[in-house]
């Protein structure tokens, strides 16, 4: 493709994607096609020669739209946002040009340098102890992951190689092995399933502790369960704190969390994936007191803070354990200036990495701090209304605090019903939600995800869910010749 | 950002990067700042209120230019070539507007079913056994991976999975660790690192067995070393063969090892990261002979395809084993079509995943497989040329076979001597090289990296070592008194 055709195809695309979101309030929210429903679309084979552009991009709307959930309709409040901007789509015009793949300084120092910037800036703008910045001039620093889950990973693989490292101090004569074997990390049982899984993938036990009244872990179920550890031999090392978790929005309690993870030399990862974004805002800041008595902290503004996935953002106070787990260093990835910068392979699962600090930048400048503030706050107030909505329906509870951008809300009465109304909430297709379950307890998540929600969106959810509401309880109803919701309606 | 401002900023930014790209020869390739050169060229924290987006595309000159490696510069020969194509970065914009987290089927459905097609495609242009392909019907497919090194890693954690079951059903008074300890995976000693940093990752004994005079990995290698683990009592369970090995491009003997690992019931995993990419022309094809015995394979078009990083292509006879090592299902991420489409979290270590088969599908059609096998054999011919400069240049020998698009060469004489020469290449700035090393040999690698390399490129890049040579000799001539290349000049 020559550089003239490129402007063309890429300037049409430029106004399909703005047309696409613009008038995304204008799409069915999920699509109405069935499994298999692409491959009958497309050639069995790749074409020989060449396709017209105008035919690929005439084919987007024949072949990808109608099996696209649009995350971004003000009428989707599944799972939690992901972020999606206009200067993070430039930003990553810029960043595929360039094409660099920055796993160390050499290999394209402005990648490498503008990420150490770029996570000063956004850890500036959380107020995060100085500690884990890189300008204190002291170890600790911030790098981009791709996803929590593997934030979440990388902290268990450092936290394992500390503990290993001081375990064999005391005791030569022990294999590894025999250490990973007694190695414990802990959890609440409302923590991300990716916490369970960089268990698994680690290779320890991982134990995953009961919460209380709110959801959340409490320093004395975390002291209980490490100290009954300890008296039966085995090696308490990592335990995973989350502010936001994704069943209820839960904040577990970080203060408690880190007296105790501290006093045991246990590393304490926070993982705020998609409530953290809400910290650049002074008055949720109380939601993480206590961070400083943690090893490491992650959040996503690829979720909440408008810098398209992915952009996982993640701090050590003390990278060495982290570089020293994952460090395989060959001839043709060694350069002159090794030491004086981080070479960022050591810091993450893959090798390669894309120029992804672009997209901060790019977010961070074009819509500056107060309009950040103001994006976190409205989709805070949103929720806040729609909570209001269901509070005046007495058919229906609300069963978590609404803190942020999630609002957790069940009919009143049996688990089945719930489920039945959520199959018609998403078989209508004009909103999209997802359920949760704690302690047997089924329920309906409202998470405000796009950027595009205004009061009338939520106003639309709210009569949508009521018109689902009306239509399964009249059914229940005929079908059962009693109302299934505890007498009200 | 208004849509208005973003078809600004959008079209401006499409036209600042086709200047880049069609005028990138004219860029040095390695810049000339030290490390912490950009830090001073920012403000110390972010902006309270928007920037221009005028300033902020006037600043990527001024601030991120100046610190660029410019992989995609016809003079770039370093490492192997990361992909970068127009088509790429359209895909990408549309990808980046459509947003979606294709974690599940129904989190968006064209995601999952256009890369189970577009795997299928790939596949058959490489003619890969159908038992991979979703198409065939079978338990095989593809998925799209980050990179090469999680595939390593996926694949090692199916493995061992597979072989931790196995052996259980056999010894079910044996505990998981007891197993793990005794497992070991084998590769050549000039496989890439990742596939060390997954040995390390998934906490098992990865044993680097040597190679023949060709550095290629051959079946009796592994075969010795499998047996005499099986007699020490140690359980064999991965394997990994390289298909273009990053220091010299070598090929692994895969009928070889196939036989083996079938024969010992070893996961065999092949690598083909780089060269993979050939095996579209059907003259390459022989270097992949036996991999109908491997159960799994991996290549990254985001190198030699045109395809922009992230886009590590990679695909499982029988997939249950990594589905299941990974499979951990919370109530929000459950769904009704679960088992009639791929649900690929659980084929990879992130739960997030982006729309990236649109990059896939893009390139593909708008390129056509007979321009991207012109474009392999382009690369192919230019390795072969510049081969034939250093023949004719007695000063200088090849030290591997020339088979794709890497050259390996050094000059005759002491490691020294080729290290102070690449130093001085590199130093000069016009071309980038990086070394590597094989038996204590030290020796230079030309990579054919750009889609804008001609003939012309590359007698620049020959006569830039030249003229480096007759520095480095003159010097070294002058303050020893004595010519280091063994007597020619």
């Amino acid at each position: 493709m020559e550089a003239n055709q490129f402007k063309d195809f890429a300037k049409e695309m430029i106004d399909y994607v703005a047309n696409y979101l613009e008038n995304i309030r204008d799409r069915r929210v999920l699509p109405t096609i069935e499994p298999g429903y692409l491959r009958p679309l497309l050639p069995e084979k790749a074409p020989n020669t060449p396709d017209k552009w105008e035919d690929v991009l005439a084919d987007v709307e024949k072949v990808i739209m109608p099996g696209v959930t649009h995350w971004h309709s003000p009428r989707f409040h599944a799972y939690f946002p992901t972020a999606n901007s206009y200067p993070a789509i430039v930003a990553d015009i810029l960043s595929g040009a360039i094409a660099c793949i920055g796993f160390s300084w050499i290999a394209s120092p402005a990648c490498t340098e503008l990420e150490v910037v770029m996570l000063d800036w956004l850890g500036k703008m959380l107020d995060l102890p100085s500690e884990f910045l890189a300008c204190s001039g002291g170890k600790g620093g911030g790098v981009i992951q791709g996803t929590a889950s593997e934030a979440t990973l990388v902290a268990l693989l450092g936290a394992k190689a500390r503990t290993v490292a001081t375990i064999k101090a005391e005791h030569p004569e022990w294999t590894d092995m025999h250490i990973i074997e007694k190695l414990v990390g802990y959890t609440s049982s409302q923590s991300h399933s990716s916490v369970e899984r960089a268990g698994l993938l680690g290779g320890v036990k991982m134990r995953f502790l009961p919460v209380d009244d709110k959801d959340r872990l409490r320093g004395t179920a975390l002291r209980e369960a490490i100290e009954k550890d300890i008296e039966a031999g085995l090696i308490p090392f990592y335990a995973v704190g989350t502010l936001g978790t994704t069943s209820s929005c839960a904040f577990d309690n970080l203060e408690e969390l880190g007296d105790v993870c501290n006093k045991h030399n246990v590393w304490l990862h926070v993982d705020a994936a998609y409530a953290g974004s809400a910290f650049i805002c002074p008055e949720f800041r109380y939601l993480m007191k206590g961070i400083e008595k943690a090893d490491s902290f992650n959040f996503n503004p690829h979720k909440w803070l408008l810098i398209n996935f992915d952009c996982s953002a993640m701090w050590l106070k003390n990278p060495y354990w982290v570089v020293n787990a994952f460090n395989v260093d060959p001839l043709y990835l060694k350069h002159e200036q090794q030491g004086s910068a981080p070479d960022y392979r050591h810091w993450q699962i893959p090798l390669g990495r894309r120029f992804r600090s672009l997209k901060l930048w790019f977010v961070l400048r074009l819509y500056g701090v107060e309009k950040l503030q103001a994006y976190i706050r409205k989709h805070v107030h949103l929720a806040h209304y729609f909570e209001s909505l269901v509070k005046e329906d007495d058919r229906f509870e609300i069963t978590a605090e609404v803190i942020v951008g999630l609002v957790c809300f069940r009919l009143k009465g049996s688990n089945e019903l719930n489920e039945t109304l959520l199959k018609r909430i998403n078989g209508r297709g004009v909103i999209h939600l997802v359920p949760s379950k704690i302690k047997d307890q089924y329920f309906l998540r409202m998470a405000v995800c796009s950027q595009y929600t205004e009061k009338e969106d939520i106003d639309l959810t709210w009569r949508e869910i009521r018109d689902a509401t009306d239509e399964v309880i009249d059914e229940s109803t005929k079908l059962n010749g009693f109302n299934g919701v505890n007498g009200h309606h």
